[in-house]
């Protein structure tokens, strides 16, 4: 998906909701686990099916109100050749059937060139193919420029996360006042442009959104950290939005696990639609 | 495996090579992908067969000569499932056949703490399970330390690495002059010990390795970047080698395929024999 695609979506479904597809398999609803369990036609088959069939549901109620998606690999890893099976499955059933909204990996990969360009083939190539993927700078350029060769895929580069580690090195200062992130933002525009990068940037950063924005004025953030961490939507949209919307702000824990019970569905759907209104309204807010 | 293991081996058996497990079907002999494709019962197996055949040959011919195996997870995911297939088997037959082998997973991962903690699971636990994992510490503590918290296991933090992106980041100075891979050794030091931690050092770096050393005299150093690279075996005894051998350096490419034959075992045990005996030699020069 390209730049123009990606705001045309945010345009007219009045969201920029990201849901993250982060499956904790001890978090998934009981009945649904029982149902798939009953349905398996042998004992080993539950796990794949259960991670499946949660992902559809949740991706069937929760597609009206948003644009993205971003399973984390981390959750499909941890169940070996199931769980990565299972994420297989879901990027082909987004694939297919909701070609209209963005996929992101949430892997946070980056290597040598020669390594990189062999993930870069993982994600970018083939049925299972997702429009970006995010990437840890810390290697630079070599580690990062062999994803940015496929049209219409994106690198969402690692610059100020939400986490409480963003700390020890990302706000570090060098000699003349850069901070680490900044550096990041300002060396890596040399790498890519606004049409095949993006930012991952907390919304726990609350003001800092505005030096962000300063060094890159246009292009999409990717934001995680709203609800179970803390940030603020409304903050994020003050400091962060540009004339584009230029957001992404993803949700994982608290859409897919609003509900424990067999509503989990449902009441997803009802976690997103609330966070379309919001949005909705910040849209409306800067005119857009 | 713990410290005194990984000291004990690397004495008795006069090397501190790793042979990293990179395999590009690409470059496996022709010769070997004809017999697994006549061996496969169905037209989808050869290539699981193929990648696990081709490393089990490897590590048959040069346990001897080696003390570590490191398989980089980006060439098996782009194979898909039967890539990842590939990738347990291999640590599976390396955990059974060869127990005093230290097996790295070379992913480069890290994420927020609780997704940080799934990584963990998925490569600390269980039959697939390695004794170190390669970490980015971008992200800083709440990152790496998730998987600290394993008796026996190893985090290898990204330090300094061989690529030439590693000027873009790496080499920042902060206002006092300290560059960024060094505040990462000097504060990872408050998260986990030489017990339990590694750092990532390139080959390429050579004399880079004297102000390691002043920072991390005791840990051991990961370094990739000799043979393909361009990195020299010696100037990294020289600068890097501390009074345990402090050592575990890797070749992948200059091993693996040293040979694009149907020989490709026993060439790959020659290379691997040639770097033991000038390993030996450094492991003299320094007492040891």
């Amino acid at each position: 998906m390209n730049r123009q695609q990606l705001i045309s979506q945010i345009r007219q479904k009045r969201t920029f909701l990201c849901v993250g597809l982060d499956i904790d398999i001890n978090k998934v609803p009981q009945s649904l686990i029982d149902e798939m369990k009953n349905d398996a036609d042998d004992a080993d088959e539950w796990l794949y099916a259960t991670l499946v069939e949660f992902a559809t549901r949740i991706i069937d109620a929760t597609a009206p109100y948003c644009v993205a998606y971003k399973p984390n690999l981390a959750f499909y890893e941890a169940y070996g050749l199931d769980g990565m099976a299972a994420y297989e499955s879901i990027v082909e059933y987004l694939n297919e059937n909701y070609p209209d909204h963005f996929v992101i990996a949430d892997a946070k990969r980056g290597d040598i060139g020669n390594t990189s360009a062999m993930y870069a083939k993982t994600f970018f190539e083939g049925d299972t193919q997702v429009d970006a993927l995010t990437v840890a700078p810390y290697m630079g350029e070599d580690s990062v420029k062999p994803f940015l060769g496929y049209e219409d895929k994106w690198v969402i580069l690692l610059a100020l996360t939400s986490n409480k580690g963003s700390h020890d090195f990302q706000l570090t200062e060098d000699a003349q006042g850069e901070r680490l992130f900044e550096k990041v933002l300002k060396t890596s525009q040399q790498w890519g442009t606004k049409d095949n990068m993006m930012y991952v940037v907390g919304a726990t950063q609350g003001r800092m959104f505005e030096d962000i924005r300063r060094l890159v004025p246009d292009h999409f953030l990717l934001v995680p950290g709203v609800g179970a961490q803390g940030g603020s939507l409304e903050e994020v949209c003050r400091y962060g939005m540009n004339k584009d919307c230029g957001l992404l702000v993803n949700s994982s824990r608290g859409i897919i696990y609003a509900s424990n019970g067999s509503d989990f569905a449902e009441v997803a759907a009802q976690k997103a639609l609330e966070l379309r209104d919001q949005m909705d309204a910040e849209l409306k807010k800067a005119g857009l």
